[in-house]
């Protein structure tokens, strides 16, 4: 079984098949967020520590932390400003982190500070990203997110994409690096402008699973870009890849559409125990609009299909009434 | 491919693997429904006049017409109420009907009134109910729901009620009955009291659509029954049934959060053409509350992916903001 450890100084999280689908929240990253960008520029973390704060408030299993403010000697800068982000975020919160820069620099600055076992985000099929990130992995003995692009760029044929994850996880293999410390990325192109872009992924997260035996993740949101009431799209799209075999997500945890629908396919999926976690959440769950409170139970806790095969179906109608 | 063909006087619909998810509406069925029990005996339909329309109104592309409105005497008063009902629904909405009843009588009776290819709802592998029914499937022309369960009631195993499929499958052949017109039900067990229920559903669904090559169906609330909030694990199973293969079930379509979760399955299986359904419905959709309505389009229409690795994410991500 495929399991990938992440740890805090406090905290081990194990990425799994068999283990609630690993929420990593995406919110501590400036990119396209201007106004968190120049106060990280100023040495501002105000909306870093509400963001570390309010996304393990809402369920994140992990956290990623990204520092890229600016693509001006980034070299230079990113690395001190990624250390200080974590160490003010690992002083915070105990989940696991994820170091998230394309910086090499930034990334083994961060290492050095990072307590635990962090994911390193992330290395691709390019040459010259692998024979930066690989070693980092090998010498910290940490994970490392596999993004199925290289230097031709995201293909949009699955089996190129499905290539070049083999490739990683091969060259990864010449390291040393087993690939139970490969989480690969398939990619999740738009649905919108990519009609296949679900069947592609789910496809190719099955086979990433059963032929390679490693973990997923993806950035989750991407499959509803441009189309209106994304959250709709979202929340239908985390059963359909955690079905697939999907086992972790770089997604926004502070979306309660997106959070319950990770719940329910945990449940679902049998890794939320006796369904500990829903009941305890949902318990006294009420409704905003539409959708009704759970009925009384109309029969017997498994349904009342005793009765005949419509039974089993009027026992779980009771919902409707 | 496996095409299920339903068909009211004017409309066909087509059941199959790459349809949009069928959704049979449930709620014209007394069972359980004391009120509309008394309506339905005293000869007033207004209840299901309402629910007829508010079921077509909602999105149901068939509706299961049941009039079980008492144990007392059913060969005889079942037949001329089950008439009835399907009159007045025929004559009100132009979806096709599923004739669900216990009483072969009162289903030889509806498939005498039917107009087009109503669906019949069910037979089971008992060999009273497969010597009563598939004669009459075949007599006229018409398909029926199976479900997985014989004299010996429902087995908890999946393998024995793979194997109750298989059987009337076969006994189907017998009378010249094709695979493409048995739509399977696998039974879906309350997950509070089977944990593994999720998971054998979903094996199931791979294996008939698989080996058995036929169309699926599923009470589809079962799942949910004796938890908190069922509408959010109806919502998250929805999806993971659909990527399974299922493609239809018996479910209430007057439930915004379940109905949503089938739009955005049949956007990401893949089966609803450049998203059409979905912005047609959510085109101006505002959030009732949590989730932030669709952001502005940050970059190009695939996600601004080209930027490498982490852009496909920020692309997506811009939803968070």
């Amino acid at each position: 079984m495929t399991r990938t450890i992440v740890a805090s100084a406090t905290r081990e999280i194990i990425i799994g098949f068999d283990q609630p689908f690993c929420v990593i929240g995406e919110r501590i990253n400036p990119t396209g967020r201007k106004k968190l960008a120049a106060e990280m520029i100023e040495g501002n973390f105000d909306t870093v520590i509400k963001d570390a704060l309010e996304q393990v408030a809402a369920g994140a299993t992990m956290l990623d932390v990204n520092a890229g403010v600016t693509a001006v000697n980034p070299n230079e800068t990113e690395p001190p400003l990624l250390v200080k982000t974590m160490e003010i975020v690992q002083g915070l919160v105990d989940v696991p982190l994820s170091i998230d820069s394309s910086v090499t620099a930034a990334i083994e600055a961060a290492l050095k500070v990072a307590k635990g076992r962090p994911l390193i985000n992330s290395v691709t099929g390019e040459e010259e990203k692998l024979e930066a990130i690989l070693p980092l992995c090998k010498k910290y003995d940490v994970p490392v997110v596999a993004i199925s692009n290289d230097e031709t760029g995201i293909s949009q044929d699955p089996d190129v994409r499905f290539a070049v994850a083999k490739k990683i996880v091969e060259r990864a293999a010449d390291y040393g690096i087993k690939p139970h410390d490969i989480v690969v990325d398939p990619l999740v192109m738009p649905i919108g402008a990519v009609g296949s872009a679900g069947l592609q992924v789910f496809a190719l997260i099955r086979r990433l699973r059963e032929e390679l035996k490693v973990n997923t993740t993806c950035g989750l949101s991407n499959i509803s870009f441009g189309l209106p009431h994304r959250h709709g799209i979202n929340a239908g799209f985390i059963p359909m890849v955690i079905g697939a075999g999907m086992t972790s997500a770089i997604m926004n945890p502070c979306r309660p559409a997106e959070m319950e629908a990770v719940r329910a396919a945990n449940v679902l999926n049998g890794t939320d125990e006796h369904c500990y976690n829903w009941i305890k959440t949902y318990r006294d769950y009420k409704p905003a609009e539409g959708g009704a409170a759970a009925a009384a139970p109309a029969s017997a806790s498994t349904g009342g299909g005793r009765r005949g095969g419509r039974a089993a179906r009027v026992g779980g109608g009771a919902a409707s009434e």
